[in-house]
């Protein structure tokens, strides 16, 4: 056994799985001390040192998960998942300093890589994705033509809403999540008071395409149980047919049988 | 071949259909651009001439599939779409000018008609309308009575939402998608106590009014799987039909043969 | 033919429920303009002429009905309905003016059991009432502890929506239905900082309970569809079965024959 | 018959349930009168009285409950529920006043264990529960990571909302129900304009992981419905296979009166 596997053997292990999600939890822990002021005054130094040995362990763990796995190790993609996350956090974190520190945050989301029930929960989840890709799409179509509209018809009488293109997207999503909409409209209809006939239809629109995409992920989710009743009728049907053969094959052999017991007096007689 | 045949296959072409959506694309970029004061400025002829460019070459696709395909053109209601579309486009923007102009935006609906995919998602969404036309019938007649009984009531204690019948209608809309109600409830209940027993009976009926109308879309988006079940189970039971018929024919050959096999000791004896 | 039977006739033609329909239309499309104060001013005579005489259409269509149909009349609840409708516009409106003439618009609402489109809906709709009653009755339930609690806890600090059992059972049923909750809760916070625990919890049980209030319709909507299916597959149970006695008869007559072939030669030798 | 068993036999009775639900319902509604100081001030000995009894009552009960069913008692989870309830309303309520005194009230809640309808829709609700619990576990991990990144980045800009960990929890979770989130991001977006990136995706990813929890609920209540459908099914399946196992013992004794057939005319020869 050479060293590779038993690097292999070690990161595989359960032990070393339930470490590794150890780790993970006070990390996270940590990370939402640092946010506390009176806590960074007072144990900042100590906060600090765990954040370094945490990321210090993650490194080593992905290394040998590398050299124990080689290439293979990218073709699960939550091993990529789990690589950038750790790469993320080696970056130096001096120029962009704020929103990088921030990322850093996201190492806590390993433990939906570690923990296998989160990985399958997650897993269902993306896999209602594709099925709403086209009403997504659809949605962002609707979006940005109601937007350009919205510009050029509102942009003076509301320049807070829709002063350019960038507001006008931002308060149409908002809109479309039904999010103080009658503030936006009433602003805009003290100015244009048929400002109505646009907002109620980019509601109506808007909620029957979103309430469609979520009966496409509804779907979706309920497509595995489906598929699961029809392969039981498919096996019953099985049977069926198996059972149509066998009754065809009785039926053959009693004519043959008829056929030999018509046969048979006549030879004697 | 004659002129006709070469141009019905050039505009079937999935090349040409490719070129048009890139035309499609191009075009509403640039009338997003132009919703930009600065790039107004700056590429304002740019922008205007692309968008020329982009209208002549959708008037002649237009142009061309009409020759193409004569009067059948209009049987497929995506070309009729695409030819108001366009043709909306076509019209002088002086007198009404903001709301035209602001129209022409809709071309980039356009891309709905010309992706197969997203034109399949539309039809989709469009067969769930008829089983709902009913459930938006009744809500539109009790946001209509509603709204009488609103303005009756409440015209005078609280103007600005409920000043005459089509403040109510826009305030009660407003209450159905639960926007802000309390805002709206609140307001009123300071002069008149008792118009909680309104809001919160309105509320209650539209909610599940609505809900039902979610649930009817639901239904019909879950139809299609269901009669697909169906015609599963009518095979299967169509075969279980068959093998009733195969064993009574099996049964009554039996018959026979027992008959003749009780027969034929009897002539021998 | 009697006038009872002529009388029934009449009430039942298809044409007179027309003309019913067409008076309610109209009566609706009056008591809208009878909202607006311009349009009274001019035309209030003849909108409030046009409203009695529709009211008398109505009287005697309910008469007519009654008179030919007997005591049945009442069994159908629509007629129940339309009765009541009626009857309450009949009422004379000097005391409690207000709310009885602006009641009175509810007959608009005969256009639900005049038409039997609506009918049917609404019918549906209400079907799914019986399923709803357990769980609503629980909704009330948390909604009466959660209210009396939060008076008890916050009617000092936040009187304007803690003052009263009253008030609470508003402002709690405004936060079941996520309305401005966060408004709420952050002006109770500001006194009390725990209360977080309160609202995070009340508006978790609920919206978890409203959810599955929501399921309790949904399911009770598709519970035709299963039915229907279950009745399908019955069927084919049953063909199952009949084939089963099928085949077992086939085996007793087959071991019948084999005792005879058997017993034959016998005789025979 | 013993003691233990007469007290059994009274405490099962369906008699002395209705009047513990009596006795529910009564202390329910002098609790709610307890919050109106009105009321209080008048007949204030009168509700303390009563809810004195309504306590002696439930302790004697449950006393009376657990002598009769002895440790057996604390296996019904309801049972717990029960002894909990009366129990946290025996406390002394000197000290943290306010919150045990208000807490006296969940002793309403009973009406759930002593309603044996409310008892199975509880129960059904949370069967529901365990199904979430995965996707409820991803929730408030987003939720988290949310918090510490929006706490890092914002914690300046907008410390009304994310001044610390627990604000920036509670602001996120706020915008989680999509309660007035606009308000949120653009007092943020008024220091940081790219703030929007962060809002859209937390709401996206949040949105899209609720809808989910709701389809699980949905699912997971739709469940009992379809393995209903499948025991149905299974029924059927067993029929089947019942019929395939009568047709090949069927065929198996045909065979053997062939060879019979076969070999009794040699044997005659």
């Amino acid at each position: 056994m050479n060293t590779r596997e038993r690097v292999r053997m070690l990161v595989d292990a359960p032990a070393f799985q339930r470490v590794i999600i150890a780790v993970i939890l006070v990390n996270a822990f940590t990370l939402g001390c640092e946010t506390s002021a009176t806590l960074m005054a007072g144990y900042g130094w100590l906060l600090h040192a765990i954040d370094r040995i945490a990321l210090a362990v993650f490194t080593i763990e992905i290394a040998a998960r590398l050299y124990a796995h080689g290439w293979r190790f990218f073709r699960d993609p939550w091993n990529c998942f789990d690589a950038v996350i750790v790469g993320v956090s080696l970056l130096p974190t001096t120029g962009t300093f704020g929103v990088l520190r921030a990322l850093r945050v996201l190492r806590v989301l390993r433990l939906i890589s570690a923990v296998p029930n989160m990985r399958r929960v997650v897993g269902a989840l993306l896999t209602a994705v594709p099925g709403m890709a086209s009403i997504a799409a659809l949605l962002v179509l609707i979006l940005y033509v109601g937007s350009v509209i919205a510009t050029k018809l509102f942009s003076e009488v509301a320049p807070e809403y829709f002063g350019d293109l960038g507001d006008s997207l931002f308060t149409l999503f908002q809109v479309m999540t039904g999010e103080a909409w009658s503030e936006v409209a009433r602003s805009v209809m003290e100015a244009e008071p048929l400002a109505w006939i646009f907002f109620i239809g980019y509601i109506a629109v808007t909620t029957f395409t979103v309430l469609n995409l979520f009966i496409a992920v509804a779907v979706s989710a309920m497509e595995s149980q489906v598929s699961k009743e029809r392969e039981d009728r498919h096996d019953s049907a099985t049977t069926v047919q198996d059972l149509l053969g066998e009754v065809r094959g009785l039926r053959a052999e009693l004519r043959e049988l008829r056929a030999e017991a018509g046969s048979a007096p006549t030879a004697r007689s």
